[in-house]
């Protein structure tokens, strides 16, 4: 199968450039860049980009995308509430079919908001897998050896997932939901597995106040601290959210290439906070996206979290020049790609992954095309996504899916799942 | 003209009620809404709506539409560089033709995004009238006395537009830019006007300290308390952004029945501040959101304000339950109306202006549809907008504009004012 998508502008996110030329897919993987593809030809399909731009796809890289059952359920109400009255109660009567179908939800707004791969992490990640190998979304999910998460699924012992399945769309990663909510026999589980797989791991870390100030209570160390302490990063990793990470920490993170995924709409929605990340920046951490969950964002939509990324940096530090609109970019796609060992999936170049997006740039908030960059990060919308190509395959294109299985069917499923949770309250 | 919208959910905003049942909009206003719409029959056209929402449109209380020749141009730089390097020395070359060509694009945007009036202020007003006009837009435009606004288009003698024009699209209201832009000569004008007129004045409060500061050392008064002290509150009116005002000004508002018009996503990226909306809100002041210009948001995108509008005071207040949801879809609509003076659209009810939008309730971020209110302001996005009528014509429908002339021909008059104004500079 050989595509070739013609006219187009090409922003690789190698670097600032934007190309016009040609860009060849073959099979799952790009095949050319440049200015004449001719020698390529024949080709299955030619897409003529008109002008429009070709790019590498979002990486969400944190996201507990089941979570859609509980969107509008759990709005406008204090932490407390959220979790111990709305959250907990449903999740108590999940079963794994339910993941299955609730996850392909979430992915079908990933894929119509050009969101190409996501780091998922809930509770039976392999009814997870099942649901993104069947429509085709690059997943890393998390694998924990918590019975809670895993309910028996045995994952432990499919570890090698992790490495068998390297190149493929789904992959595992090792990690526990948070400090607060480990226990020592999964503490010691988690140890044993990530010194023999020999894997990053990734977890929550002082997403709130009140998880900082219990962690020190509890273990007289902030969280990433006790975490290290303990071995946890010995293989790196990263943490999700780290909205107030100490500047010890931060220098933890530094020197052992550890990654922050910062999720700015769920930190305002909840009141946690809004994460330094000019101070990230400046030392030099990678730092990623990610939309959470939809219970607490409400929406998965990485150009939100981009605007909300780059301005709310700008004023908390009084300053409007803060993190400039390509770092925003590289977060939301290079830097996740990173986070999730994606490194074939990263940029667009010749042998890496086709999972790339076509941004239509003939929308009004495009116009006048003065400046490509900070039009994506300041005024892009999901709109403007005009096709997703995830591993080779066309996924989404002028507002059509193309899956093997209906959109309607998918949603049904998922309100059913919806109303029996409901119903079993 | 008759048109039926049948299989309806109909937010009407005059409660947080959602009706069942069928819209009909004769010419230019609503006719009946209801279960069974048969004795209108005939109509011209027949709207299936398949159970998505019928609701009033946004309306965007503060807008400089014609920035949009700046959008992409002046992004992570100072407030100083932003205005004294970027700003000022293009406008200085701005021609009333520039307007009525950039309001287009701006007015597209509008009318993809669900905005169905807005309250425009800029240079050469009467230019950007002749473009609402013939797209079909609804819009107040601010009316100064300034030749850097009017240059000499002697809008003064045609004050009476603001009465003739009370019903039509394009209508005129007092004010001018800002305190710290007004000599004696303008204020002095602008206080005649408005006592011959009794009409409201609209002028920028407080959008940032400096701007306070300032005013303490000219007239040892803040902003509002100055201009209100000047008369020039007499017959009501409103601030835009008020991000810093006192206590003391805050009950000037309340007893003068002033209106705020917040616009947190330009505020964020100009490094501004947060408004106090939470407070504004207990105070029980008619507040409304507006985009600003699209040089410092730069999307015209209403979901964004209300996301922010909302998701910012829960991080302020560090309280998740600040500002309900149905109030900030208020504040994007009605309240938005009110301060407008537009009482003829702002909820959906018989013989108000079909001013309506179509939101699409199948796109994945809808899903499932727990919550329309919620789902609206945390996920909502403007490619939920499936339907933009205005004055009952249908300028946008399933991605196309339907006008008088071509999107491309209205991309093109900008692209080449654009172009001008950095030739000339």
């Amino acid at each position: 199968m050989k595509i070739l998508f013609k006219n187009a502008r090409i922003l690789t996110m190698k670097d600032e450039n934007i190309i016009n030329g040609d860009l060849v897919v073959k099979d799952n993987l790009i095949a050319y860049i440049g200015k004449d593809s001719s020698s390529y030809a024949p080709f299955d399909r030619v897409i003529d980009c008109q002008g429009n731009l070709l790019m590498p796809g979002f990486k969400n890289a944190h996201a507990h995308s089941a979570m859609v059952f509980l969107r509008g359920k759990a709005d406008d109400v204090s932490l407390q509430d959220w979790l111990f009255n709305v959250v907990f109660p449903r999740e108590d009567h999940l079963i794994g079919k339910d993941i299955y179908y609730l996850n392909k939800v979430a992915y079908l707004e990933y894929i119509s908001s050009g969101i190409t791969a996501c780091f998922d992490h809930y509770y039976y990640p392999l009814e997870g897998a099942k649901a993104a190998e069947e429509m085709g979304m690059r997943t890393l999910l998390l694998a924990t050896f918590d019975q809670k998460y895993t309910r028996g699924e045995a994952l432990y012992k499919n570890y090698h997932y992790f490495n068998d399945q390297k190149d493929g769309l789904v992959r595992y990663i090792i990690g526990f939901h948070a400090e607060y909510t480990t226990d020592d026999s999964l503490l010691k589980g988690t140890q044993e597995t990530l010194d023999l797989l020999k894997c990053p791991f990734f977890t929550h870390i002082a997403e709130t106040k009140k998880e900082v100030e219990e962690c020190l209570t509890r273990h007289h160390k902030t969280p990433a601290q006790y975490m290290y302490d303990e071995g946890l990063f010995k293989y790196g990793g990263g943490g999700f959210h780290c909205v107030y990470l100490t500047k010890e920490e931060v220098k933890i993170f530094k020197e052992n290439n550890l990654s922050i995924i910062s999720c700015p709409a769920s930190n305002l929605k909840l009141a946690s906070g809004i994460a330094p990340l000019t101070y990230f920046y400046e030392q030099g951490i990678n730092i990623a996206l990610g939309t959470d969950g939809p219970a607490s964002n409400n929406s998965l939509n990485m150009f939100k979290e981009m605007y909300l990324a780059a301005t709310l940096q700008k004023v908390m530090n009084n300053d409007p020049r803060s993190i400039p609109a390509f770092e925003i970019l590289k977060m939301a796609t290079v830097n996740g790609a990173k986070v999730m060992g994606l490194d074939k999936a990263d940029v667009l170049d010749v042998n890496k992954y086709a999972d790339l997006i076509m941004i239509d740039l003939s929308k009004p908030n495009m116009q006048p095309v003065n400046n490509i960059i900070t039009n994506l990060v300041y005024a892009g919308s999901k709109d403007n996504v005009k096709l997703t190509m995830i591993n080779g395959r066309i996924l989404y294109e002028d507002g059509k899916f193309f899956l093997n299985e209906s959109v309607e069917q998918i949603y049904q499923k998922a309100e059913e799942t919806t109303s029996r949770l409901e119903k079993e309250l």
